[in-house]
């Protein structure tokens, strides 16, 4: 391909589908700087990367740095002579216009091109709306043409946009007479949280994805009898919507590491992982796969052992824990606006909460490594604190400029990321998933967050008498929860004692093969803030974004 | 860049573009056949084409086949030597997957990849549709945190969706209490007939794209004064999120024509024609810029005048007047279900429609071709009834076999085009933008339509009073009917007399630049009907779709 502008820094992706030995007829170029890579990768080459997954302690809302220190991490693994690709998450456009911005990771440890992924890379979510809001659409159809035995006051599928927009949560639709349908309540929930993004992120292939959304659930008759996806008869041209999202997106980070993005779903409201497919490739194309899964681990990595990792029977091979020091003076009392300030005593008084994530991580028997991602107002009397308790539990720890050196901050870091990914260990699940439903959620708040036990409201408590009833009771648990807290009160930073978690509701996703267990008063559609991010952006004569990135 | 399987006889995309001189930085690929060719092209190339419109008369429900008579007379053209390209229309996945099906030519006149045009292209309306609902989500966002004077009763932007959903028409949102916004009334149009849908299409460059999302009307306040977009803040990440969209799609049809594909107004409920850019980039890369304007020359041709032509002063050499045998024995009375049926004498009576749309486009001044698009259960007594009537008028006139056999089977109705356009002439519109919207309208109705007036319901009147007051009396006007008939009422086949158009609201688009007319019972959010053709359509696990061309 002859020479073309590309942003500085940047190989044409052409060059980067090279390195990975990807024959021509294996992906396709999406403009020069991305690509998507055809599923036949998955049969012509064996999944012989070790994974490694980059989860974090509980953030401040400026999050903890996970995506850059996947970045980062990838790129020292690079520095010193390894193999290693991303297998990352696409960032949502709902949270980049909200209160978010862009998510791409930063500095020097960054996707390319980033402005360009942060807006939707080559339109999967959208794919993934389009498929969602079909089968909604065919259902209301269907009720309008009196075609199904759904009870309108029983439609469980909403629908879905990608925006953060608090007043769709709770509609009423099919207003204004005969013509315009059934009325009802309905409302939507943001993309990233469909049960077809995570339909997408666990299927294996285009026969299992076409299988997944057949199974979906949509209802009930008003005799309880349940309704599925198959019966609308529009599943296949919802897989056909699909058929490109379906593909990985290969793109690159800053210093050309090959990153595998691909699926989005959030992971307090979701299960937080990118796509089984991408990861498969990415341990396919590389000798480390490095994968994040959002949030804290209570969050994602919880979800990423006991729901991606027990379903397509990835085995990482190693852990590594974000922590800054920011987050751990948040934890040990400091006001947010505080956190530049140096205190040493907030720091080992924060520690409390890194320590029960790694508590919470002893559960699966990986090796863990922790992370500080540096900031500028950080001090070496900090970093000696969290070093000296980190060691005295026997977990290496590494500090890593990742944001500021990119590869060559992270080489520490990439080092004992090895080491401990030296030897395999089995695969430990948390639960096993024959377990009653209440069962399993207890011993996750338990284990995991470290409540003393979990209240189940009424409405909740019905849904999981209907779940038995329909044989659902062996499906695993995808948990709803904030990400500011091991609680789930926002409020209560550090490691809090003495609470209980409160299950309002559940939510079937059959083709997902989960229940989603709704906790506190977590929305599944976000809001926008007082002054959305969106505010900050624009775009030139030329096409050049500002305020994204 | 390297063999790669495509579909039969299709090249890789960077053949057709090279054969159109665009050098590599001009265009980026999407895929081996898909692109998008960037803006510069317009600043290097002058604009030498000539421009061709084709339209129809009035259709059945299956359509003329506009477009495929369009990429066969394109198909034509090359064959006698001509440098011809296309600037069409991007199908709406809405219809795609109701009752139109795909909407990409057919048979031998075909664009390719046909699948993926259909089901989306490359995005861009998908982003049209995020950059309208991220406007619509801060609307309700700024009336929840009380920052914008708007009177929440009095808020004219909807959502939208590229769906068939009658359902969203019309809804009560921001239920739930005050956490979840305020409540009101609003609705969905689909994706064709957002104003940015307009805007997009009749935008001249990037800071007209930001400068006409800025006057967007979104609504009043308690007192009456007109709130823009521009107060949300939120325009720069608009124009952000349609940054690739703006960029025209480069296909090519099935004999590897090259076609242009952009933007897709539907032409009852919105505007009807391709992007001004398209259109302008497909007069400077080629002889003969062939493009349509949707349904019926009522429809379609009408505002492709008065609104595309005079706002970006093109001016077209020629028309083309699609009829089928068909067509016209269902306006000479036929039945729909017996129009395979020989009947000389019902094509004669249904003449009078084909002479209305003839006479309509009389007043345009322009040369016009008769294009009869044959169907195998045509007569040759049939078509000598048309072409005797026709050339009585003295207009020219070619029976084509676009579906049979591609461009070989418009090879007369080339050379005639080709004729017909040799001498320019000026561009003529209906009526001077400065008179009464209520002029305008009667002008339109009686002159386009054959109808002896028109009546202005009592809300419409209240709307025109208002926009009078706000000066925005000197828009044109973009009426929204049906397709199906001449006239407001659907059943009117043929060429009805006797009627008044009932114009019953009047919605404003300042950002497109007109005010639009709605008339009859037409909605800008269209239903699924009982036997969708989404039922149809299945993907296998190699990816290959059936059912969807």
């Amino acid at each position: 391909m002859p020479a073309v502008e590309l942003s500085p820094g940047l190989r044409p992706i052409e060059a980067v589908a090279r390195d990975l030995d990807l024959a021509p007829e294996l992906w396709e170029p999406y403009g020069r700087d991305k690509a998507k890579v055809k599923l036949e990768v998955l049969a012509q080459r064996p999944a012989g990367g070790k994974l490694i997954l980059v989860s974090a302690i509980t953030p401040t809302p400026a999050g903890e740095g996970k995506t850059t220190t996947s970045i980062g991490l990838a790129q020292g693994l690079r520095k010193i002579g390894k193999r290693s690709i991303l297998a990352l998450r696409q960032p949502s456009m709902g949270p980049v216009f909200g209160r978010k911005g862009g998510a791409t990771g930063g500095g020097a440890s960054r996707l390319e091109p980033s402005d360009a992924i942060n807006l939707g890379l080559t339109g999967d979510f959208h794919a993934i709306a389009a498929a969602h809001n079909l089968l909604a659409a065919t259902i209301d159809n269907r009720l309008h043409f009196r075609q199904t035995t759904l009870d309108p006051r029983q439609v469980l599928w909403k629908r879905t946009l990608d925006t953060n927009d608090r007043a769709l949560r709770s509609i009423v639709l099919g207003l204004g007479g005969k013509l315009q349908g059934v009325p009802r309540e309905s409302g939507f929930d943001i993309t990233a949280a469909s049960e077809i993004m995570a339909i997408l992120c666990l299927a294996e292939s285009r026969a299992d994805l076409r299988a997944r959304l057949e199974r979906i659930l949509i209802g009930f008759t008003p005799e309880g009898e349940p309704v599925t996806a198959a019966e609308t008869r529009v599943v296949g041209a919802m897989t056909a919507i699909l058929n490109e999202a379906i593909l990985p997106n290969l793109v690159q980070s800053r210093e050309g590491t090959p990153a595998l993005v691909h699926g989005g779903p959030f992971a307090n409201i979701a299960h937080g992982c990118n796509s089984v497919l991408a990861t498969r490739m990415a341990l396919a194309l590389g000798e480390y796969a490095v994968t994040e899964a959002g949030f804290a681990f209570d969050l994602g990595a919880e979800k990423f052992f006991n729901l991606k990792c027990r379903q397509a029977k990835l085995n990482p091979a190693a852990v590594v824990l974000v922590a800054t020091i920011r987050a751990l003076k948040m934890h040990g009392g400091q006001a947010l606006d505080d956190l530049d300030r140096p205190d040493v005593e907030a720091v080992e008084r924060g520690l409390d909460n890194l320590e029960a994530h790694l508590d919470a991580a002893a559960h699966f028997g990986k090796p863990v490594v922790v992370s500080i991602n540096r900031f500028p107002s950080d001090t070496q009397k900090e970093f000696d604190a969290v070093i000296r308790r980190v060691e005295s539990r026997g977990v290496p720890i590494a500090v890593a400029d990742v944001f500021g050196q990119g590869g060559a901050g992270a080489i520490e870091l990439a080092e004992k990321v090895v080491e401990a990914a030296t030897f395999e260990t089995a695969l430990r699940t948390l639960y096993p998933v024959d377990a009653d439903p209440v069962a399993k959620i207890e011993t996750i708040a338990r284990a995991i967050y470290g409540a003393d036990g979990v209240t189940i409201t009424p409405a909740a408590a019905a849904k999981l008498a209907k779940a038995r009833q329909l044989g659902d009771a062996h499906l695993p648990i995808c948990m709803a929860k904030t990400q500011d807290s091991l609680s789930d009160n926002p409020k209560l930073r550090g490691r809090p004692k003495g609470f209980t978690i409160t299950v309002r509701d559940i939510e079937f996703a059959r083709g997902a093969g989960f229940l989603v267990a709704l906790t506190g008063d977590l929305l599944r559609m976000p809001g926008l803030p007082a002054r959305p991010a969106a505010e900050r952006i624009d775009v030139d004569e030329h096409g050049r974004i500002t305020g994204l990135t």
